[in-house]
């Protein structure tokens, strides 16, 4: 079994094999929200705080943290964004840039043991992300493209993860701390796009022993009714071993299929947090279709 | 490849690798529903009528049909039942019954190639409907269990699968007219009933190279919002390689999980029945999340 733990300073989430699925809350992320981008170019963090307590309270176990507005200080802006979540929450975060220099802000004030979003299979990247998890004992999420773009053919998908994950070992990062995306396209773009990813996953758990996460909201791209579409995608992914996903766990059609393929796999043992969340309306926090309650242990402001 | 193909009179579907989902419609069936039991043993088709329509409507393309009520005259009654729905719609049916006799009636008066449901792999079962099925060149449902009941060991379930496969051929039916059930147990009664319909599906196909089938709705038994989790299940089992289901295509949830695995597995060419069914509320016929327009030609009654 391979485990990757993320920690907080107070906190352990473990993604693996054979353990209920971690959803990684995408919110707090100003590309494409130009309202938060230029909050956050302001100095006011007041969406940040609330995205983070809202997709907490949904069942985010980790909560990625992006802050790459143009023309803006992106390692100030992430190191404050950090300090504050952390203040709010206890889950582990996912300190997200593809900016070195942010990348290193951030892990320099972070409490615990981040996840590092991203790395790829381009060699310059390669060498200048992978010291610094190295460097910090972070785990890190490998993204399977490289200098000639993503490919089409998953077979050459999987040899860039394999790639990285080779360059990881040989900086001392263990494959339990590489976390492979195997890229999701959209759907409506590219009608190979599901089974790309069902394929790529079961190889990379069962041939290279890796943790596996995925932007899962690009699949529905431009599609009406789209997050039933994410949702089952979602489900179907799990089904084939994926165990974790950058994701909105706001949308009730997704957490909620993610929380019904948990049943399935027979990672929700006895079917508890499924009933608890869905119980009659009758019965008292029945309204919310959610996730783990042991999820939303969420301190008090600091 | 691998194509079931069953037909009406005037119509054609064929189960198989890389074709959409087909959904069998199993409303037809008194067991468990005693206002229907009643009604049919006294001559009243008429819920018979309407649930035979509104699931071609929902989206069907095969409808099951049951008459099996205690103590009443089921070979006349399955006859009976199996005419009148001929008359309504021109999808094929699959003839339901655990008495030989009933069956035969059934296949006696359907017009084209029906689905004949079901041969376990009890040698006496066996030897009495196989000869039933290869006489009328008919497709089957092969259930993998036997004598000694249904096991829990997947291997088990795979090996009387491939039995009765073996057996069918010997009676001289081809493995692409065996649509093997791997039978769905309760997940709130045994947490690894997922797994091992996902693995049994993926050998029966990889290795055995038949179509399958599954009574979905048993997986959520005794759970609240079950249809979420039913066709959650189906999508996973979907990614796996599970061809058809016998199912309640009136649930909104489960019709629209199987549309939307369709999407994901590649099988709704550039999205097109998801767009149609999921228009904005503004466009005529959105009220409908269905499936497939091509599947709702229902004939006025004869």
């Amino acid at each position: 079994m391979t485990d990757t733990i993320l920690s907080s300073a107070t906190r352990e989430v473990a993604i693996g094999f054979g353990r209920p699925f971690v959803m990684i809350g995408e919110r707090i992320n100003p590309t494409g929200r130009s309202i938060l981008a230029e909050e956050m170019r302001a100095g006011d963090f007041s969406r940040v705080q609330a995205d983070a307590l809202a997709q907490v309270e949904a069942g985010a176990q980790v909560l990625d943290i992006n802050a790459g507005i143009p023309l803006a200080d992106e390692p100030a802006l992430l190191a404050q964004a950090i300090e504050l979540v952390q203040q709010l929450t206890d889950v582990p975060l996912s300190i997200d840039s593809s900016v070195v220099e942010a990348l290193e802000a951030g892990i320099a004030v972070y409490q615990g043991k981040p996840l590092i979003n991203s790395v790829t299979g381009e060699d310059e990247v390669l060498e200048r992300v992978l010291p610094l998890v190295a460097r910090h004992g972070a785990a890190v999420v490998a993204i399977s493209n490289d200098e000639t773009g993503i490919s089409e053919d998953p077979d050459v998908r999987f040899a860039i993860a394999e790639k990285i994950v080779n360059r990881a070992q040989d900086h001392g990062i263990p494959r339990s701390d590489v976390v492979v995306d195997p890229l999701v396209m959209p759907i409506g773009a590219m009608g190979t796009a599901g089974q790309q990813v069902f394929r790529l996953v079961r190889r990379l758990r069962g041939e290279l022993q890796v943790n596996t996460t995925c932007g899962a909201s690009n699949v529905s791209f431009g599609l009406p009714n789209r997050h039933v579409v994410t949702g089952t995608f979602l489900a179907m992914a799990m089904a084939n071993g994926l165990t974790s996903a950058i994701m909105n766990p706001l949308h009730p059609e997704v957490r909620t299929a993610v929380a019904a393929a948990d049943v399935l796999t027979g990672q929700d043992g006895n079917c508890a947090a499924w009933i608890r969340a869905n119980r009659a309306p009758s019965e008292p926090g029945s309204e919310r279709v959610g996730r783990r309650g042991g999820t939303r242990r969420i301190r008090a402001a600091g």
